[in-house]
């Protein structure tokens, strides 16, 4: 604590990501990264974009990321805009859309532990709305007055997903609020709302190519909405730093996108492992929250989450916990490659039956 | 105007960036960036960390880098954090350091335009200090009560520095405030302030690879003060974005870093350049502002400052002209290579005959 600090931020507790260790190699099964690499395509097209150009600003509008955006969903290129990341687009989207000390803005009680952070930083009062013990958010949540609404779909760290008419629902319900659906996670199973965009002027999907792209360490993510929304989230940019998005990140993720080949292969493969992964532990007594994401929520009556965590890292297995009401008893596996998958399993056999 | 906008959105004027165009091939001297290639170490490193490792997240704590340029200065790790670019750092200062509607903090009336529209942005007051005609800030305009400082040194679009000394005074009557240095151009023949960071608990320094180092397309910047301001810096970050610099960014960076000879080489140049063309400038008449950064900020009384910008324009040569009060004579322009200034010598020579 510092005398030079402001108020918000003495009382801020801020978002802690998942470790990355140094001390040691583990499989790494934590922060929901894509086990396969990146496009060679898109490998390729960093290492010709570092020459040096880099003496010069990247485009601050990333023009032409947005128009291959723009083409691959059938857009317009107003309709995109580009982030250093999904989580810096969700937090301009905070000071964009949601008056501050204003009418809650909606979330569920269980979801991505960024948000209350952003609405802390600034001052955006929240709702939060109760799932029950399967992690469903009653829809009804969703129908009292607020500032803005937000969606993890598939959510976090349950995995579950909720249906397109379940969107549409909620975006007639709430056709004065701003809609964040943050689909970080949708293209491994789950219904994207991208298809209702021309539909609903109020409703901004933000995704990324942190981990249906294997691009976790090039900080790419995007929003896609109607130009207004758009432009909103440009405004807070411009209004922070010019340029998030660097010049080889900007390539890297234009040849990602294109390499759609690829793209299709590595999330079938990962869908494909979490069945697989899924049945056996249902099989030995697993508790398994049902996954249209690219990691497994699971919980066992005979073994605590927390020491599940505990024994998988001391075998060199790296899970997340969270030690919070409601999902202290599970443990969040991210889906590795299938030899990574077999060594979680032997590991976790191991652990319940001791 | 969008009903889905905030009242915050509505009204903030976002800064514009120079232009970046792409409809013809101009000689570029409206943005400060370097005429040189980046360090050919620096690029070496980039195609190196161009592999598979990117689908992992980068280090968030940026460790690696932030001992590099720890070991630079001579400071800890803990009085160094990084951004992407430095205008990322200003602008998390904001909500870290100063107190919403709260006292004002202070900058000079000309000065980095972004700094408004941080303010704008984080609901910040701010009183400007008025300048003389030659660009100087009387000492004593950082005199008044305030709730922080801001200081460009050298100044923008001026070039204008401000002394070791200067600096001191102003720190030793503001213990209670932060005091942020810019030094965005300090390399180019300014007095840093890094000197004195062990002795001011109050003082942080934020500089950029942007200029000095050619890398206005790889989006790294870094902040050097007490630990404890650093934590600040590090706590927004952390509420807004976990991951702002990423692998590719990280590894040019150090290298740019180690490059000590090549970048000592190329400031060398710029400021031989800078002499050469300010002396030239001056023989013909022109008002030449005494410049420590790399860019002159010029005006002449036979050619108003927009008209220069124009002319300039049509003849391919692109610089930077700001319509505001005091300053809409002046047009700045980079120092780019000797040829590049040539061209520009004999182009604005051509201008103000004509």
């Amino acid at each position: 604590m510092s005398r030079y600090w402001s108020k918000a931020i003495k009382n801020i507790k801020p978002y802690t990501p998942g470790e990355q260790p140094k001390d040691r190699r583990y499989i790494k099964l934590n922060t929901n990264e894509n086990p396969y690499p990146p496009s060679s395509r898109a490998i390729e097209a960093i290492k010709n974009a570092a020459d040096e150009t880099l003496r010069l600003y990247p485009d601050p509008m990333c023009e032409e990321l947005r128009e291959t955006i723009a083409g691959y969903y059938r857009l317009r290129n107003n309709n995109v805009f580009i982030g250093n990341g999904s989580d810096e687009l969700l937090a301009f989207s905070f000071p964009a859309f949601f008056e501050p000390a204003g009418k809650p803005v909606l979330f569920a009680e269980i979801t991505y532990s960024f948000y209350p952070v952003y609405a802390a930083l600034f001052n955006t009062n929240y709702n939060l709305i109760p799932v029950d013990e399967e992690f469903n958010i009653p829809e009804e949540g969703y129908y009292q007055a607020n500032g803005g609404i937000i969606i993890a779909n598939p959510n976090a760290p349950s995995g579950k997903g909720v249906s397109r008419e379940t969107i549409k629902a909620i975006l007639n319900r709430n056709e004065s609020s701003v809609v964040i659906l943050d689909e970080a996670y949708v293209d491994f199973g789950g219904q994207s709302a991208v298809k209702l965009i021309n539909d609903y002027p109020n409703l901004l999907v933000i995704k990324t190519l942190s981990k249906s792209h294997s691009l976790a360490g090039l900080r790419v993510g995007y929003a896609l909405g109607n130009e207004d929304l758009i432009e909103g989230i440009i405004r807070v940019k411009d209004s922070i730093n010019s340029y998030t998005v660097d010049r080889l990140a900007l390539a890297g993720a234009q040849e990602a996108i294109k390499d759609d080949d690829y793209f299709q292969e590595t999330r079938s493969k990962i869908m494909k492992s979490r069945e697989r992964v899924s049945v056996r532990l249902k099989d030995w007594g697993f508790k398994v929250i049902s996954s249209q994401a690219n990691f497994i929520f699971i919980s066992s009556e005979r073994c605590p989450g927390g020491i599940l965590f505990q024994r998988l890292r001391e075998k060199g297995i790296l899970v997340r916990y969270f030690n919070k009401p409601k999902i202290n008893n599970f443990i969040r596996v991210t889906i590795g490659t299938d030899v990574e998958m077999d060594c979680f399993l032997e590991a976790i056999k191991v652990i319940v039956r001791s």
